[in-house]
């Protein structure tokens, strides 16, 4: 578990915006490969979320393809929340897990079980199942109450539900360390909590609230505050220290 | 409206199989342009859903822009089910609605209204919020009572919200009459109803349940039904031919 060898549980958002790095998908591919040589020390995984890539259509995937093959040593997790009938998710899992051969995957949880065990059948690969997002949306449906607690708990327990392979995890935003806080009392699943740069999320009231002991217990990731900095391993290095300064009073 | 002129409330999905068809992303590109051939007249729009184009990778997306391009005639819609943040979903937007140039395509709600505006901004674009789905995990979660009704009647109400343009819609599964009824109830929005083909919905049921006498109140989906026929426009005119008979009974 990289999360120990390197001590660090940062995650890195890899995340190309054609409105700041010039040059289509080469430029991308380019500007990403350059953050992942600068950061990678400070990391336990990478998080390209797909949506950046396909905006360059074709050419966006084989960038993503290509920068991934450059990286064995470092698991990938696709930010691609896809979410569908069992049919159709298991032609995503091809894709996510066999084409783009990534370690891992967010997915949506609306579908329910037989859409989500399309991905969790995949025993080698994590699956993190969006439970409480970081945008202000989620008050919209996942705060709703269902017979006495909000709906972003009945996916926690469907997430466990489905966990028979122990590679699933939640998704958890930083911007809500209440939730999270709720969340880890109902679920002892491994948290990726998003929300910690330009976001604005809570860092150390996030780490407190998501930590259980286990180093995978708590990804914390970072995007657009690392790769478009000047200097992003900087911004990494900064990032790692201040988590691991708080998981040091948990101690 | 095409579902008036062609007089025809079918789309065909368009979801190539590598088990069933060989030659990789170029067969898969042959077999359902020889699809969309003979269906056409039979159709108001195809639905291609994104998980089995990108099972191919690159070249599977290549292959969907090569097909939509080929044929102006007949609007896309791209069953995406994307859900994300803003920032996101912004991104996912531009792949949808340019770099692949999808006349409208499906999202999923989990995530609220600031990830729905995303692509509820492109006013002439169509956007279909999943609402209440057509396999089995639909009871997981969209079935939760929530202040009374159930989470897919709130989803209808954050849609109905969102389509200040309108250009909205709802996913509506055809193997749930009874949910099509309750959702009708409350919202008058367009439904598109997935399930009528090899999932085995109720296409009688679904036409009644949904139909508000306007021609986009109800398409009516089917995939591989007619896809994986030997004769997919006899397939096509025979569910259009029924749907409408189902129609004439309501008129």
């Amino acid at each position: 578990m990289l999360a120990k060898d390197r001590r660090t549980q940062l995650c890195v958002g890899l995340d190309p915006d054609p409105e700041r790095i010039d040059g289509g998908a080469s430029g991308a591919l380019r500007h990403c490969r350059e953050v992942v040589r600068q950061t990678e020390e400070h990391v336990c995984c990478f998080k390209p979320n797909s949506a950046f890539w396909e905006q360059y259509g074709p050419d966006g995937w084989k960038a993503l393809m290509e920068l991934h093959a450059e990286f064995a040593d470092t698991p990938f997790l696709l930010d691609a929340k896809r979410g569908d009938m069992d049919n159709t998710m298991k032609a995503y899992a091809i894709a996510v897990f066999r084409t783009l051969a990534m370690e891992a995957a967010t997915v949506l949880p609306y579908m329910g079980h037989d859409s989500l065990e399309q991905f969790t059948q995949y025993e080698d690969c994590g699956v993190y199942v969006v439970c409480r997002s970081s945008n202000p949306g989620a008050d919209d449906l996942q705060h709703l109450d269902a017979g006495g607690q909000p709906l972003f708990l009945h996916v926690a327990e469907l997430a466990s539900r489905v966990n028979r392979h122990d590679n699933v995890g939640l998704v958890v935003g930083a911007t809500a360390p209440d939730a999270i806080a709720d969340v880890r009392k109902a679920s002892n699943l491994p948290f990726l909590i998003p929300g910690i740069g330009a976001q604005g999320g809570d860092l150390r009231g996030a780490v407190r609230a998501a930590w259980n002991g286990d180093p995978a217990s708590c990804l914390l990731s970072a995007s657009r505050s690392v790769l478009f900095d000047r200097n992003p391993g900087r911004v990494a290095l900064a990032l790692r220290t201040e988590i691991n300064n708080v998981l040091v009073t948990l101690a």
